[in-house]
């Protein structure tokens, strides 16, 4: 059995970038991607459907870039692809509620909210900005108050720090938007590094600049990988090739699919958590890097474009981006243009987080009905005159498992975070997650793919380096643990004058009601009235 | 290929009651067990240690049962072994803080808190027994305020609920006791839940009557899986084979491992979900058990036992129990007096949770000399003077990933809990998790193994069944989903009137210094500020 240099478990943009940047490196390195599905591109697919003027392209997984990510934009010039705004002109279409709530428009990124919810909007995402900025994305297990942002869930803060029921409702649509996920599952501090990863919270949301909906590619992202793979060399890539099992000694590891097993010097793992942690290793990994990624489930969103003889809703005065309360009759979150650089009129929209699990189970043309008909409500009667409509499940895609992102559940980051990008022996991990700029996003998964290289060629190929870079790989492998403080407090808290009153008086009454209850307190006697009184 | 009835994966305690189950009904079922570990009794181990009077045998993993626990009474019976209570004479001893903390001794069943702490944990404990009595373990999702419970962590209930630091600590030892998890980790719905099944909180905690701590098996609780084997034929388990995918069409199930594949009619998982869910599936599993398992992680917790000459700790009044919160000189949360039937004098204890985590990395001489130490501070000078220190870090045990019980995050019950135990064609599950009465717990694996019996042969062997079960079995195979409310109100809430006021001043304050608030206020105009005030 030939002996490779690396192996690479996912032909993601992660992988190719991967897989690109060693060869780029280093020619000679012998390389071999292994990828579950029978295609390539991840989390991102180019498909061709019915259009107006014959057959487009649209993107049924990652679509949209923006000015900020710079790894992702790098690469598109570098593969010569280019880049067009997402179209935003006209009104936004906003609805709080069921099929009876009132449908509102605005036109400015905030939206239309009581003045209440607007004042309450405001604080909170001031709130959100403020700690977003005290986070660290290396490093979040270090940032300010971590172990209890991390031990609360997004839906804990929100309750806390809101007063009326729109702005709950309208940050539980946007975490949906944003992660297919609801905000009860997630951690906050997950939440706050995810944001500071972005460069912040609005960004993750709006199609404004440097947002994360700020531009599409041209012909579809698919692109970017089809054009990396012939560059790696296709026969460098076994397609249906699911990893099963990784067996290492300290020389060599051996990288198993159900009919297959190749040698390497090292291994690097693209693929989602979740999904990396159902490979069999031997010697079994961390305990560690098993808790965390049995911590980071997958999101659950469906994709769906919808393509028209006219751009009717432009006409209408709408900019085609709806943000809406999920409900019975409506299965979707948001909506936006999704017209064609070749003027083929189309809106893609997303079935996300609770909604998913909800409508998942429907056929096709239910849920199908189901969008036509929510379209024709918010942008007029035209919408029922469609010409094709296509959709996409990812939490159906065994090797996906979901999308956009594994996140975090809370408890994990101050204990566990440091596994993320930890290689275990001749194991490396990348793909999105484990990146710290725009983590989650296709740029991320480029930025990630160049750190993993770095780091391999640091072991295999070090005279490939600039010292620099020498320097960078060393460091990059070194996670500090955060140091854990078991030490706490053992006296009560700072208001514990005012208490000590009203329990006194509570105290009483308890002990004349609840006979067990003063049988304990009498049992302790004296002795621990007078040390209470001490300790205060 | 012969053909086989039922394959069960898995030969701990549920898996080995489940195939005497069925074989007790219909001897003639053709039955495969499948472990992975080269041993059978699952999270059950017994060893044989130095003891004073020679070796004795002691339980590394699940060891106590209790009055309450009918599933595992029963078949310890039937089984002919013997229990004894759990030794719990004299003073038990408390630390909060670190090593210079004060330690202070009580024989209650409430830790010696200081008389604010003491009210504080009796209204945190009534607050948690009223809201465990209204929480359906079969359906937790449709338990009052399910949602909201399942969207909040046990620590952000704790914090809110209680103002003395002290309370939140012994919580946090607690928890750290009974999941091997920290409070930061759980579903505070879950928490309910799993409460709920052992009929009280304090039921996990106490070594009363009725509760969790109360019996142990003479013995061994390893003996359970050993006597089980011999009656359901050794012939029909296979050891050291991990099953790695599971294929089913309409008719038939084909189990595999690395080198064999074993063709049935049904199959019966009976591993850890998060164990479960390293399976490869084909057809792959529905998105909501995939879902489910990817947000089920595993308690981390090392056992250990010290063998002693004399049960000197008896001799100086104290019962052996300790609870201290761990500190890094300290590594456990509580140990217990471990002296066997035959009168070997032993402490047994746990490194639980984040402490865990500390501490496996660590030499194993350092956490002895570190356990050895502490409990020579505790129980005196004698403590030193030991036969032999024994652990077991589960964790590190490939086919179990940790011990006790794999815990649901937040946001989960609400959306998944109903793939729990629902089958996905001929796969059954099976496990402690998946039981309502003690789940978690050595009973619960037993009655999830009757569970799970009577359903299989409700398909396979109904002739077997009696009426009763029969429907029992129809009825157990339903699980309805929540009804899930998207409605919510799009006004503000109750003490608007109040906020308005407030909130109106401070807008203006925030006019006066956001000018792009402002922007944003003016381009809605009088119309939002008209309906605002009409909707109050």
């Amino acid at each position: 059995m030939e002996l490779l240099d690396v192996v690479i478990v996912g032909a993601g943009l992660s992988g190719l970038t991967t897989a690109r940047e060693l060869l780029k490196r280093n020619a000679y390195l012998k390389i071999l991607i292994l990828e579950g599905k029978a295609r390539i591109g991840g989390r991102t697919v180019t498909l061709s459907l019915p259009a107006a003027k014959g057959e487009d392209s649209w993107d049924l997984g990652g679509q949209w870039v923006g000015r900020t990510q710079t790894h992702i934009l790098d690469l598109i010039q570098e593969l010569g692809l280019e880049i067009y705004p997402q179209y935003t002109e006209g009104k936004k279409v906003y609805r709080l509620g069921g099929p009876e709530a009132e449908i509102r428009t605005y036109t400015s990124s905030i939206p239309p909210l009581s003045l209440m919810g607007l004042i309450d909007m405001q604080l909170l995402l001031w709130k959100i900005d403020k700690l977003r900025k005290t986070v660290s994305v290396e490093i979040p297990g270090s940032s300010p108050n971590a172990l209890e942002y991390d031990s609360m869930t997004l839906h804990s803060f929100i309750k806390k720090n809101t007063w009326t029921q729109e702005v709950r409702a309208a940050m539980e649509l946007s975490c949906r938007s944003v992660f297919g996920m609801e905000t009860s599952q997630l951690s906050f501090l997950y939440f706050l590094m995810y944001g500071a990863a972005a460069g912040g919270f609005l960004a993750l949301l709006e199609a404004t600049a440097g947002s994360a909906q700020e531009y599409k590619v041209k012909g579809g992202t698919q692109q970017l990988s089809e054009i990396l793979a012939d560059r790696v060399g296709r026969q460098n890539i076994r397609l249906s090739s699911a990893v099963t099992a990784i067996h290492q000694d300290s020389g060599i590891v051996e990288v198993r699919t159900e009919s297959e097993a190749f040698k390497c010097k090292s291994v690097i793992v693209t693929s989602p958590p979740h999904l990396a942690s159902k490979i069999h290793y031997q010697p079994p990994l961390p305990v560690e890097r098993e808790s965390l990624t049995q911590n980071m489930p997958m999101g659950h969103m469906m994709k769906f474009i919808v393509t028209y003889p006219t751009t009717f809703w432009r006409e209408n005065g709408f900019s085609g981006e709806i943000v809406t309360q999920p409900s019975s009759e409506c299965p979707f979150s948001v909506t936006y243009d999704a017209t064609s650089t070749s003027g083929n009129p189309a809106l893609v929209g997303f079935i996300a987080g609770a909604q998913a699990a909800d409508w998942c189970h429907r056929e096709l043309e239910d849920r199908r009905d189901a969008v036509i008909q929510t379209l024709t409500k918010f942008l007029g009667p035209e919408a029922s005159n469609y010409i094709h409509y296509a959709e996409k499940d990812w939490a159906k895609e065994q090797y996906s498992g979901g999308c956009p992102v594994n996140i975090m559940v809370p408890g994990m980051i101050t204990y566990f975070h440091p596994s993320l990008r930890r290689p275990c022996g001749r194991i490396h991990w990348a793909g999105t997650e484990t990146a710290t700029l725009w983590c989650g996003y296709l740029s991320g998964a480029v930025q990630s793919g160049q750190r993993v290289a770095l780091e391999v060629l640091g072991q295999l190929s070090p005279e490939c380096l600039s010292q620099e870079e020498k320097e960078w790989a060393r460091k990059s492998l070194a996670f500090p643990v955060p140091h854990r403080d078991w030490k706490i407090a053992t006296g009560s808290s700072s208001f514990s004058a005012y208490l000590l009153l009203s329990t006194a008086a509570l105290g009483a009454a308890l002990l004349w009601v609840h006979p067990w209850f003063s049988q304990v307190l009498i049992e302790r006697g004296l002795s621990i009235l007078q040390k209470t009184y001490m300790m205060q």
